[in-house]
């Protein structure tokens, strides 16, 4: 599965070249219809995410760190809340896209065919999956972890992000998370072209590596909406520094989840909405 | 209703001040602590959307221009395929978001249940509102106006947009869609947290203001989606201009559906990926 499809340039029609899997050669030009550089368009492939047999969402997501993609969305959609509850992620390539199957306690099942029963419930199916006004008002834990971090790590963790994000060096098209310890070291960083689904892969990539949701931070190289802060939240991140706006109903999530979301984190400035004892 | 929330610098607590409707006002600290400038929070509002009494999807969107969002949302899904199918319109404040009734003729009806019924027959309820890995394989209408627009046109019209993003000049966090004639002169703009919605809106816009989707071309301050070429083709929009990337998936789908789909059109440099007839 290629995360990325290579646009070969300069070819004068549209023949279509077959590469691995899903990928598709395109041809590509610049302002002046002359070919300048290779570039390279990322992959966005349905992934269809199925537990126990029960397909419960398919997700536009880059195919890369599936694993870690399904076992973060599992966590951070409430799904599992111990990645010990997962026992098996099956991938396999389909025509149509990536199916994942997931083998989950049965506790965790449960907990699933709840979740599915109360979206039955509400009105009718959402284009963006949301069910309900009354949906957006459902509490979210409060995060217990209250480590303190400098503003210099902030900045000093958004800094070195770029150097990790390889598929946006490469494409100028994915989103990044990352995960810093209190001085601001990047311990480890996702991509995707989905801003949700690069936190999913980090919340993931966390729970596979062990690595506890404590004593450090979060970075987003997007802005943040009100499910990535109920998303972090879930999976027990504290702080989240993103290097664009939030939205007003992320930083009234964000109040009441007791997580610390700082936004604008460039050239040295940034703003804390909510929890700022967080940052010192 | 107010689309930016105003964020008070400098109180010293999380103390809330009561704003119109859903707005709030929360406490923001700059790198050291201290208030520098005023800042300006975008809100997202739950938008459900009901027709003939059907809820039938509810979005997160920014609480402005929504009569334009519900009749661009019901083009370009397909729900109406003529604006005078649209009778009324009904918008009304709730205490968890907005609600939208719209009144729809019995064809546009029949259409509607016919779209939910073909989600309820697939797989369970994605949480992004996809349904199962068939669903990104149906096809487009292709696109019949063949107007060409010169490359300075896109730049032109891309280069003026700032000018009019009202909300993201206040809170660096809407996106924009514009309408441009052939010349690159920018005829219409709509902002919405949203990217999607920002075209939802413009093509409401459209509509509403009797402008046809040609001799003209869409300019998007994002990246482009599959999902926002399929809203593009269905209603009838020929050539996009977007700042950043397009995902390889847009790419197949605007060529599938008589797109010219154009991308990274910025400091005088683009790149077009599909149907490059359009271009001269």
């Amino acid at each position: 599965m290629n995360a990325c499809t290579r646009l070969e340039l300069g070819l004068a029609d549209c023949a279509q070249e077959t590469l691995p899997d899903t990928a598709l050669a395109l041809p590509v030009f610049d302002s002046r219809n002359a070919a300048t550089a290779d570039q390279w368009v990322l992959e966005e492939t349905p992934v269809a995410l199925a537990y126990n047999g029960i397909t419960h969402a398919v997700m536009l997501a880059t195919p890369q760190d599936l694993e870690d993609f399904a076992l973060g969305f599992s966590l951070s959609e409430d799904i599992v809340r111990d990645r010990r509850d997962v026992f098996e992620i099956d991938i396999a390539a389909r025509a149509e896209g990536v199916e994942v199957a997931l083998r989950i306690a049965g506790s965790a099942l449960h907990r699933l065919k709840e979740i599915r029963q109360m979206r039955t419930g509400r009105t009718g199916c959402g284009l963006c999956g949301v069910e309900s006004l009354a949906q957006f008002s459902t509490p979210c834990p409060v995060v217990a972890d209250r480590t303190r971090v400098r503003a210099a790590a902030l900045h000093r963790a958004m800094a070195t992000l770029p150097d990790h994000q390889r598929l946006h060096q490469l494409t100028g098209a994915a989103h990044a998370a990352g995960w810093a310890n209190a001085d601001g070291k990047l311990l480890l960083v996702r991509e995707d072209i989905g801003r949700h689904n690069a936190l999913d892969k980090l919340i993931g990539a966390m729970a596979r590596s062990g690595l506890p949701p404590a004593q450090g931070f979060c970075v987003l190289t997007s802005r943040a909406s009100y499910e990535m802060v109920q998303k972090a939240a879930r999976a027990g991140i504290g702080l989240i520094a993103a290097v664009s706006a939030p939205s007003a109903l992320a930083v009234r999530v964000a109040q009441q989840a007791g997580v610390t979301l700082a936004g604008f984190v460039r050239n040295g400035q940034h703003a804390v909405y909510s929890h700022i004892d967080r940052v010192e």
